[in-house]
């Protein structure tokens, strides 16, 4: 998700600063909107974002607590700088950049409109003040709205592909705030405390493992055009799998521990070569946000430090962690493709964003936890579908950028915005991250 | 293939030092081989081992000039060790090891036959000394033929793939012991000689960069089960793949000059994200082995220093050059199963080891250089088949151990033993990764 | 200055939260304080670190531009926390501390008092708030008061060491915050200004290069023992010295700029061994601050960005640059004892953190700068004087914990308050360090 | 000494390649030898350095176990660059050298006279082959006779200077042969040995330390100039010391125990602040060389592995396991006036390379241990002598280049030719440096 925004931008066929260009024969047109429409949803989203941040102390926007995280005040200012960027200057006839500097230090990665601010140096950053950040925030909104307003029909329709991306953009970092905010206190010995705690719900009893068998046969996955997607989520194409065999719930904390009582951590035999190498290297115990006291584990939460809960989905472990323990599970890690179609059965019901336990529950009778609750490892590699195909433009540069080294995730989790997820979508992240909330459905092949 | 010969210890159905298990279903067996047609092919893969060896000085054995380098000295062992470990140990009746530490020193990563030597340490060791190897060869080679001559039918039955195994694996290792040594002799500066030169082929002309066009459909790709393959081949199972377009000669290095004089290495637009980090961070500017020397481009061979030939393929460049260099050219790198099912149209034929030039040749008419001069890097992640299973029993260790964060490639390379290859063979490296013979076929989507 | 304070806690003869032993002999008392004049004293200091942060936005409180550099609300809260455990928490009956976690996150160094939170995390911090940190300080200046104006005369006699330490130690931290406010306002690429900027004191002429001889002989340095001093600067010792030469001002950045222009950093002749390493790891090309802009240099000062003036010493020098230069002009560095004696001819007058300009001035006819200004390197390295003896206790951890790999400076800078250094003061800092207050003074041999 | 031998080249007035000047006028001539006499020093000395390599097989000369270990071939070519760089070059008419590549191959670090090899790739190098550079020796060997004999008088006053300094280089490095064939052996698992074991000579009974008083004052130190000696033991100055007492032998292996016993590695109060950090990094529990195996102690020497002997002084310890061990003590190190005056007082006479042993021997009666055995670290960081004065020209370079970050050890070990050391002499390590023969001798204040 950190890196999955870059690929949406490809669907803009301008360069940084020059207009979009209104005949882009591939991408699907959204429905006519209103400019009164759009700035709804404009300021929905927008106001989701500074919403999330309310419970922050204004020390709490500034730290970068490792590499991957970025300080929240910096998530505020490179989403707005997006429309900046992507929509103010090129459309907006006599925009002026709220200060010229920003272009630099809120740009994330886009190389051709000009070096970034280097992204492990985003946590010595004092000033722009978060109140600066704030009033950036605002002045873009302004002229956003002025934007929306007066453009004619022609620009309307020209830009309206642009706020759609900007808005996904801005989801996506909605996750990133909540996951890098989650860090940042993780990582205080004060253990601060985001959210009120909301109570585990108890399913009556825990859920077995159950198995659902899915056919196989030559299926079609990526997204259908219809509405808004990614580029990498297309083509739509056809794919050839064999029958397989789903875990109908996430994989559990006390499964985990099960597996960790084993030895997992101490079992070369289990584990992927570069897993056992990273395992070592960083002297991994449990997954991240685990700790041992005394006789019992805890987890650091958004809401605080809390006892580990047997039946909850086990989260913030990485692909090695997700892979080992498949494999000591006698099972195996499902495909993308056989994620997706079990996906594209289901409505998109789940532990999401929205229902502010910002955590994974405990499954419950009826429920695959299919989405939310908790991003799924698949054992797929990060590449493009076949027939996938680079822009022509600047833009061009952003192209599968990132089609390498990754693997494909899917599903969403609690932190991701209901609005944002459907079954084509790939979010991808690299074999040892885990400070996503990143956890494990077991697939296996029919017997 | 480096890491490759790992896969195939996954065919012994037993525990280091015990026997294997005749039964072994999945695998088909090899013809009835007489003691004497064993001895033969044994003593031919051996010696050729050491062949390679002979225009090396000793101090040319010792020396390890990247963690991924090994020393020739420690090549030779490490086969040896091979066939002492897995054969002599549990089938020779009263065998006594040769020098017990070798069980340490000369096991590459095999973590259940106890802890290995430091992979990056082993240039550190003096001894055992080239003629303590020599000696440790002979030993084993004696007691070889003494097991081989004396064992019963049941075990020969029984040992027949072991000794399958040990000979490919030793011929994996010759191909490692020529990358290793050209990497050794291209680091200093004295530039010493492996072989004499042999004079390029030239081509009446060069060839025009063709294309031909393959159909697709569900196809079968795979070993089929005849014959010696690594389990990473298997199963054999069905594939859909789209209609393709494939080169059909390798780029050539004047290809490459041509990309490199259009920037190459300073336009990030061209490159994955993980690549042009790495251009960076190493500060790429061209292929492994050219060495600029005023206006001309000079290559470093295993016959030493030679000027830049613009017909000849490129070799010694990364997936991400790979990568980069078709997105320049507006094509594309093929997949796996498109390069496979091209190779397995043709005759195992090509420059390979034997023809002694250890340097990939100019196209002519009529080849395609499917096989040998270069591998071929595809865009297709290392992976296991649909159905692919790890063995019960403790070398289920090793089943795919590597397969993340490496690329596959196909074909051979002029540093390959010809009766080593197939279609379905798999190689695979990391995406930065240049020391081996690697280079570029380009693939396009029909239009 | 960093390291420096260590040494004074040496004179503590107790145990970390046990009283002091009244009857340390080897230490001159203060003379008889009441407890207003101590508390007048205390407020005093205390306040004028507060002061110093005036100017700071919340943000630039919390973050830690490099490992050296501590966020200023460390400061704040660390120089509270020394208050806090070596006078309220002994000698204050019935004392609770303000936040047990404080005594682990703001411990600097002290390895018998806990585990010290490690120094490279201290900018992960973001609680406690701002806010938090001058609540603790109300708190335990409050708690100070309590102890001052509630204790028996023996107490008062006990504690007034402590307190005197205090000071000081919080004296050097107030040097501190001016230099790493600096490097974290010079690391922003939006350069934010700290201070007004004072007008540059244009001397007349440019002071010309003079010597001034000294008489060597036998010589006492160290302190005398009146007043405050730290143990580093005890025993006064005699020395035996040969005539000496001192520069009767600091060297210009016009002087350093010929310097540059005549190669410095690129001739190795001119460097030690490991100066020129430094200089091409870390690709110096010129004093820290410096920024070439077209054909000019300007400088980063606590006034934001100006052009540099050729008559300002030259600042932000490390050692391997001072005796680089020292080496060009033919002259050397001076020894610690040939500083110390010409300091000690001199009254404590300079360039202090009191005149507010933060930063070096021209040399002006009458002013020998040797007070004030810029630190200056000396050649002598860090290290016990003969008879130097460590206490007896628990503090004896520290003794002299520092004194390797550091080279000693003398006279105090722009950013010492102007009570806090005298002629036997010993700073001391690491040679390739660059962002204190450090420049250079030349001396030679007599001829 | 690694480094110390720098400093003698600065007596040589002449860039590299050009002559001497006979008119030096500072140093001391030596006196008139004839040619033969200056042949048969030169055969006997070089004949040395080949007999300590007798042992050594081919692998043996090649590899380079750390940085700061150089393969034995590269010390054997070295020393012969020296004689061709700074004498045949310049003075045999008409001298070709032997391989031109050599001339960067074999420069340790000499900048002025071409960037050095890199020295951390030294073990790199399979080429030039031991062969090779034997033969290399012996062409400089036949030339620097021919030019003994055939030299003008003029040019045998200019040369012999750099013939004596070209010898005592060649010594030096004979000490870091042993050295660093202990290194390579020691990092060997099969643990070779290097020389017959001699016997452990036993002293009746444990000798009591016991401590000697020697009187201060102001006293002499450096070199009085009659004889060779290096620039850094001058000028002759001097010094004025407090009476002082120093142990009457040196630390043994029993005394360390205990302090280990006591919990050395785990009380950071013993340790200075940079040695206690190299403590928890390196993860040092004991000197190098010693090996825990179940309840004994075994120590790696060129003689392979023994049992620890009580009464061996200690060695490879590092200047902060020294300094620690005396704070444990109730002691200190001496200063390095305090070292030179007492082996001022001594005939140099001692456990040296000729004695064959390799290894400390147990103190006895009558031997203070001064000499020979084990370097003594002190507490005096290796700085210039007052007057040091850096000479003009281009050897200048290396004037005190290594004067900094580093600590003076005096007296020589088992691993110093006799005929090298004297009181003056300075060695120098950094204070973390443990691979050369270096022990502890403990020295107070008097009462």
């Amino acid at each position: 998700m950190m890196n999955g925004y870059s690929a949406f931008i490809i669907l803009l066929p301008f360069e940084a600063g020059q207009r979009m260009d209104a005949r882009e024969p591939v991408k699907q047109r959204n429905e006519e909107q209103s400019p009164i429409s759009w700035i709804n949803r404009y300021r929905k989203v927008r106001r989701q974002s500074e919403s999330l941040c309310e419970p922050l102390e204004i020390e709490d926007y500034v730290v970068q607590t490792m590499p991957n995280v970025s300080p929240p005040k910096w998530h505020l200012a490179h989403v707005t700088w997006f429309f900046e960027t992507f929509l103010l200057k090129p459309y907006l006839p006599g925009y002026r950049a709220y200060n010229d500097s920003f272009a630099v230090l809120f740009n994330s990665y886009y190389q051709t409109v000009g070096a970034p601010y280097p992204r492990t140096r985003r946590g010595l950053l004092s000033r722009p003040t978060v109140d600066e950040v704030y009033a950036y925030r605002e002045y873009v909104d302004e002229m956003m709205e002025q934007l929306l307003h007066s453009a004619t029909e022609d620009v309307q329709a020209d830009i309206s592909m642009g706020i759609e991306l900007g808005l996904h953009h801005e989801q996506q970092h909605q996750e990133l705030l909540l996951t890098d905010i989650k860090h940042i206190f993780a990582s205080n010995p004060l253990r601060p405390i985001y959210a009120p705690s909301s109570p585990v719900i108890e399913p009556a009893t825990s859920l077995p493992l159950n198995w659902t068998n899915i056919e196989g046969g030559i299926r079609e996955i990526g997204h259908d055009g219809k509405g808004f997607h990614f580029d990498n989520e297309s083509p739509r194409h056809q794919f050839l799998l064999r029958d397989y065999s789903l875990a109908v719930r996430l994989v559990t904390n006390g499964e985990y521990l099960e597996f960790m009582e084993q030895g997992a951590y101490s079992r070369p035999e289990l584990w992927l070569s570069d897993g056992w190498n990273t395992v070592q290297q960083e002297n991994w115990q449990a997954p991240l946000y685990w700790e041992r006291q005394g006789s019992e584990w805890l987890l650091m939460t958004l809401s605080g430090m809390r006892r580990l809960h047997p039946d909850e989905p086990v989260c913030h472990v990485s692909f090695y962690e997700a892979d080992a323990f498949a494999r000591w599970a006698g099972a195996r890690l499902p495909s993308e493709a056989e994620l997706e179609l079990a996906l594209a059965r289901e409505t998109v019901k789940g532990n999401f964003m929205e229902s502010l336990a910002y955590h994974p529950r405990p499954a419950c009778n009826g429920s695959r936890q299919l989405y939310g609750d908790v991003w799924e490892w698949t054992q797929s590699s990060y590449s493009p579908y076949p027939g996938y195909r680079a822009l022509e433009g600047a833009l061009g540069e952003y192209n599968g950028k990132f089609m390498c080294n990754q693997m494909v995730l899917k599903g969403g989790s609690c932190a991701t915005p209901e609005s944002h997820i459907r079954a084509s979508y790939r979010n991808f992240f690299m074999p040892h991250e885990r400070w996503q909330f990143t956890g494990i459905r077991l697939a296996r092949d029919c017997i």
